[in-house]
């Protein structure tokens, strides 16, 4: 048994956190009541002998609190009593009415707890009195046959043994083995004097940080409310006031705490106090309530006071939540009127009106009015849909589905697999019946996966201030390249803004879909003959150029990394009569003609079919007018700004070292040609088990390879992306899978891949540089895994970057810590 | 110089192939010409230095033929020579006519070959005489402005200088290099006295063998052709006589050279020989012409005679040409009302009724009636067609399209690519105008390609005779099993007459597809609830369970392995109106409701979508219907037969072991409540990349890992079987694969996995069994493969079964040969 005198040190692991905290708490000075501590031993002796030792007397005088103190607070434990000691003769002098209160209180608690009865048998319509106590008693001895203890050692000893024995029933053990805890872990006992938040003057209870839960500001926040106990402030009936409320001394006194309090424990805590009479008693202390934009300010905050280091408020900060700071977010007391509920795709809220077609998106765009596009699914006809929307909702798909790809890409709050919902007849039918046609205003909450019907107040993104520290520190300690992956002007500019080291994955097909450009595609495509195929070619160059040229000069001497085409070629056909009828009149072919072309290039299995390299090899002019784009826009970029561009080429669906042999060739032939003195570099993006088996030949004809760990994991688990959403949250559920592969990284299986290749890539060739550039690129701790494999560079999608730039930081913290 | 004295040993390298073969030949006391053998070396000085050493006396009498003698006669090489010393003064003394015959032949030959003259400037309307050898001489004489020479020496340096300088001319080295020659690959000279297949009595030349070409039987077979030198028997233009148009001498002599010759080179021989004057002469021998099922039956045959040993000849037998003995075969005398002609895509041939859609083809089979399958090409959805079909012909295609393959694995006689038949509205028209419609009765020869009217006499396969005398010997070597892909009794039924060791693959969903099965399968899967799910489980248990009893009777006691339903359900969904309305009426839904529920089945990548084991454990009612079914048809098989049937069941599909772990415990648990007593064994069929890599876990939960090698292969390579034949004959044809890897083992790729799962399953559990159920089981290399990696068996298709048995016979040789 220790007396918590502010001098002692305990041990957390025997005498529990609140225990350890309140210990603390008297060192630092802070108005802790006094207390003693029967430390997780002593519980467990007590539970097994059935007896209680002698208490000594300094502790039995007034009314006591007895509260359990286990390791971590989050296993649950007994509830605490309090005001035990009360009795017909020792009742406390807080006026008739409040004495009576407590007691009453006491009574059942104690009833309720340690003698185990039922609560509802000390109900009463009676108010808080002689009566209502006679009553109360009476009922605890018609129930036990005993009369009600009116010796406090007597009580406490009883509270004692009940808190020993309910520690240890079997139920709370299975309870708290599933939150974490070993089998034999203990639970301290603090038997506290009490402060008593009910009776004369200024008094009451509540819960007060020193900085704000949302913000992170420093500014005083919490919750009071007068004559109330305990966690009646927190878990009452009566609704509780604002911090304000108490006076300014009481405030102060709660500022000083917080102070101390963060200086001592290292980090912003927040303290459940009682106001007795006008005096501030502190009862416990815990980590402030922070929202993640909050966390990040005090993490800040801590490093600049000098409290905590750079380095702990990087590794403190959760790479995920740098989202709410990126995204628009709907204000937490805003009413939610919810229509359905999906999958949280990507985060951030917008408002608009529903539309149904990704003409009708675009359509709503040009006319400056915000559109939240709705689809059964989305495929790369609606990716300039998604452009123009301001907002995302699927019914189907999962996570990684194409809506929830391109989403997060851009950075649209998107919804994807509202299951509930359905469309009828150009109708959304929400499972309360209520039906929505297109124009209707509703909101998309990607953060939180809830659709709103109407609109609502939202908080504005701001990547100044803390944020902008905060990346600044994780970036000096960062050592593997953070690239995007980006495929327009718009989105290297966003990468840029969210402090980007290049472009990793420049998807050249994404080019290709603008209305202008696709017909030529189009043509292309069915060309007859070589020399009708060169004339589109030739068409499509200037086009591709200057997309190049924009990229380069915005990324200014940055690497660019491009992926030749690489989607089948029969995405870029036209499914509507109106694309086939215009097509048809360009070839001068009939409409059935055209639909059966259009049929002929269809898949039974696209992702394994004719796309990447395949297109390279069996349509070489293709890959040379990319290649021929690539040099000339460098040429004309260095001309102009001075900045040496080196452009990476990637060669996409690679399985076999020949097809990287022949297409190197090619492009060394097309280099040639336009006599380009561009320094480049040619690589390959390592999508398919057998490259990734095959890496050592790959070496020798590479300069990178670029591990695509989309289509990676889709063919090492023979698992499409786009159907994996009718099982994957089942099958997450069941435990099947730890998590969704194509959220994070696939350690086991795709991992070994990577690092099986890394290694023989690196042995063949050791100036090979080796990056990821699929969405895991921007998945913490698919991050930490490339760091630990020695990769060079991760790229993902702008929005991101912050997130995969603090991960990075973190992940070198960590390697250099581990040395 | 060598003198070819039946008693000197030669050096193959350094005299070639035909001068070792003389030598060999007049050791046996043959009747060979007198001849010498200028070696390699020797003819490389000659072409060096341009200079021909002088020549002994002995050899420079009578006409003399010169012949190139590479060690490989693939390669090529000078044309022969012949009649050399012919000149006005050493006509030989065979009449006028023929001797100015043999001396104009002569100077055409000089002037072409050694002086590099045009052929033409010899024609001549002009009868063989003196007048033409005058015109031909001064034609010479014209163009070279030199004398034709008239000195036997003369005339024989310079042929031999010309051959030497012709091996050694560039185009020719790159030539025989493609062939696969050394860069430095001599070639020897022989230099032979003539013996003249024109001139009086019986005289001429031809090439006979002692075996029939066609059936391999002990009979003398060959062609003959009077008055006839060195090849014109064989490239002339006469036509030749049958072998038994020579003196029943010649004849006997004949058949004892082909007894001598099969002693001494262990093998039956070809000669080429001359009759002068009734004289038999062997100028050169070479392995016997022979057809496949001919190359068997001399193989038996030799070892039968003690001249190779029982291994040699299941070494020498090519285990692909086994195919030709197991199919029914057009009568070589019937009459044949063609139709058109396509390419022979697999063997056999077949009568039936034309059937223009799978659906038709198995309604056909169902009611026991044989149907040639006509499309323009197969896909995935005709499989099930091909399978019921008794012969296919495609108007579209070639050698590897889709219904090639599968026709070849099945074994059912198929044309591809008839181009000149086309599909007018369901009626089949043939280039002669006759139209067919669905239900007339045609035969398709898949041995020579030729689509015939109404049906034909056919010779059926036999087993028999030297056919099962090898695959005797084979299985007296074998210690790799071979197991046979069957869905049906009637799979089953042909995988015991090839031999079988046991089925390694049942697919149970062919189970399902049956007209009166499938409508029942359709309803569970638009059950609106797990009770009418059940119900119509119910339905289909009995039927699973009749379809296991008749294997396991059929199969007695050996094993079978039954993998557990693995399509998507989508492929079971109507895609005709008809069946749509019929579901829609068992459903009480309306059309359209079916419709949409069959279109939200329909996946983006099937082959990557919910099948296999994803259905297991989302719908685990399928997988526990069928385990009790498996268990109740043991139970009973064991009851009537006693055979203890130890069924295998396999789960397809896995990616990981948890999913392997959850259909073990479901398993056992229907075992539990069927109170079987059944010993049987649960293993993973290994088909994903991640399920290879982490086979260590997997080989903790099961008996055995069967490698499916079809699906593996197209996730190693990101490459769909159904989609491949866009591009891989150009693939193969530019040499980016070597082969195609869905016809023989990728061994670098998917191999390295194989070797991978294999090493760590066995680590993990020393007892583990492993397979091979691809297509690839049937293929001779991959079986080879499966041998070397310490597999326990390979299954494939039935009518690949004696070829994956020869071929496991061969590998188990070479391995305890490479001991």
């Amino acid at each position: 048994m220790i007396f918590l005198d502010g001098k002692t040190e305990l041990n957390v692991r025997m005498h529990g956190t609140r225990a350890c905290r309140l210990a603390k708490m008297a060192a630092l000075k802070l108005p802790v009541p006094q207390a003693v501590v029967l430390s997780a031993d002593d519980v467990s002796q007590i539970a097994k002998t059935g007896k209680v030792p002698a208490l000594p007397k300094a502790v039995l005088t007034g009314l006591l609190s007895l509260r359990a103190s286990p390791l971590n607070p989050e296993w649950g434990g007994p509830t605490a009593i309090l005001n035990i000691g009360i009795s017909d003769s020792t009742l406390p002098d807080v006026g008739e009415d409040a004495a009576y209160l407590l007691y009453r209180r006491f009574i059942q608690s104690y009833a309720t707890n340690v003698a185990g009865l039922e609560a509802e048998d000390f109900d009463s319509d009676l108010p808080d009195g002689a009566a209502r106590i006679a009553r109360c008693k009476s009922s605890f001895e018609l129930e036990t046959d005993e009369a009600f203890p009116q010796d406090p050692e007597t009580q406490l000893k009883a509270c004692i043994l009940h808190m020993a024995r309910a520690w240890n029933r079997p139920s709370a053990k299975i309870l708290r083995q599933a939150k974490g805890a070993p089998k034999d872990a203990g639970c301290a006992l603090i038997i506290q004097h009490m402060v008593l938040g009910i009776g004369r003057g200024v008094t009451g209870a509540g819960a007060a940080q020193a900085v704000d839960d949302k913000t992170g500001e420093a500014r005083l926040w919490g919750r009071y409310l007068p004559q109330s106990q305990g966690q009646d402030a927190i878990i009452g009936a009566r609704e509780p006031l604002s911090i304000e409320a108490v006076p300014a001394k009481v405030q102060a006194g709660l500022r000083t705490a917080g102070e101390r309090l963060a200086k001592g424990f290292g980090d912003a805590f927040q303290v459940e106090f009682t106001v007795q009479n006008g005096a501030l008693w502190l009862l416990d202390a815990s980590p402030a309530k922070r929202s993640s934009v909050a966390a990040l300010r005090i993490n800040v905050d801590l490093a600049e006071a000098g409290i905590i280091t750079k380095n702990d408020a990087v590794l403190r900060t959760e790479p995920h939540a740098l989202g709410d700071h990126l995204h628009p977010q709907i204000d937490e007391g805003a009413a939610r009127d919810i229509l359905a509920k999906g999958l949280s795709a990507s985060p951030g809220a917008a408002t608009g009106r529903v539309v149904f077609t990704p003409e009708a998106a675009m359509t709503m765009a040009a006319q400056g009015q915000a559109a939240i596009l709705v689809r059964v699914e989305t495929g790369a006809d609606d990716i300039r849909g998604i452009h123009a929307a301001s907002g995302v909702l699927t019914l189907r798909g999962g996570m990684t589905s194409h809506a929830a790809v391109i989403a997060r890409g851009l950075g649209v709050p998107c919804i994807v697999g509202a299951g509930e919902l359905r469309l009828d007849d150009s109708v959304l039918v929400c499972p309360d019946g209520r039906r929505l046609e297109a124009g209707a205003q509703i909101t998309v909450d990607g953060t939180s996966g809830q659709v709103l019907a109407g609109a609502t107040t939202m908080t504005q993104p701001n990547l100044g201030g803390p944020f902008k520290t905060l990346m600044n520190w994780a970036d000096e300690v960062r050592d593997l390249q953070v690239r995007a992956n980006a495929d327009t002007p718009a989105d290297a500019r966003l990468a840029q803004r969210f402090g980007v080291d290049g472009i990793g994955l420049c998807r050249t097909e994404h080019m290709f879909f603008a209305p202008e450009r696709v017909q030529v595609m189009r043509e292309m495509i069915l060309a007859p003959d070589a020399v009708a195929r060169k004339a589109s070619l030739d068409q499509l160059l200037p086009m591709q150029k200057a997309d190049f040229v924009e990229l380069f000069e915005i990324m200014r001497g940055q690497p660019v990394t491009i992926r030749l085409l690489d989607p089948p070629l029969h995405e870029f056909m036209p499914v509507d009569e109106a694309g086939m009828a215009a097509l048809a009149q360009a070839m001068g072919m009939s409409v059935v003609q055209v639909a059966r072309r259009a049929e002929e290039l269809a898949e039974v299995n696209p992702m394994l079919g004719k796309r990447g390299v395949r297109i390279g090899i069996t349509t070489p002019e293709i890959y040379e007018m990319q290649a021929r784009a690539i040099f000339e826009a460098a040429a004309q970029v260095f001309a102009i700004t001075g900045d040496a561009v080196v452009p990476e080429i990637m060669i996409p669906l690679v399985s076999a070292n020949r097809e990287v042999e022949l297409i190197k060739a090619r492009i060394e032939a097309v280099a040639a040609e336009v006599g380009s003195t561009v320094a480049y570099k040619l690589g390959v993006m390592v999508e398919t088990p057998r490259a990734a088996l095959r890496a050592g030949d790959l070496a020798e004809s590479s300069a990178f390879l670029s591990f695509g760990t989309n289509d990676l994991t889709q063919m090492t688990y023979g698992l499409s992306r786009d159907d994996a959403g009718r099982f994957m949250r089942e099958y997450v559920q069941q435990g099947v899978f730890p998590d969704d592969p194509f959220h994070s990284l696939d350690v086991e299986g795709v991992g070994e891949l990577l690092l099986i290749a890394a290694q023989r890539g690196r042995a063949a060739n050791p100036a090979l540089v080796l990056g990821m550039c699929g969405e895991h690129g921007g998945d913490p701790a698919s991050v930490r895994f490339c760091k630990v494999a020695g990769f060079d560079y991760v790229s993902c999608s702008p929005y991101r970057v912050p997130i995969a730039r603090l991960a990075a930081a973190q992940a070198s913290l960590l390697a250099a810590s581990a040395k």
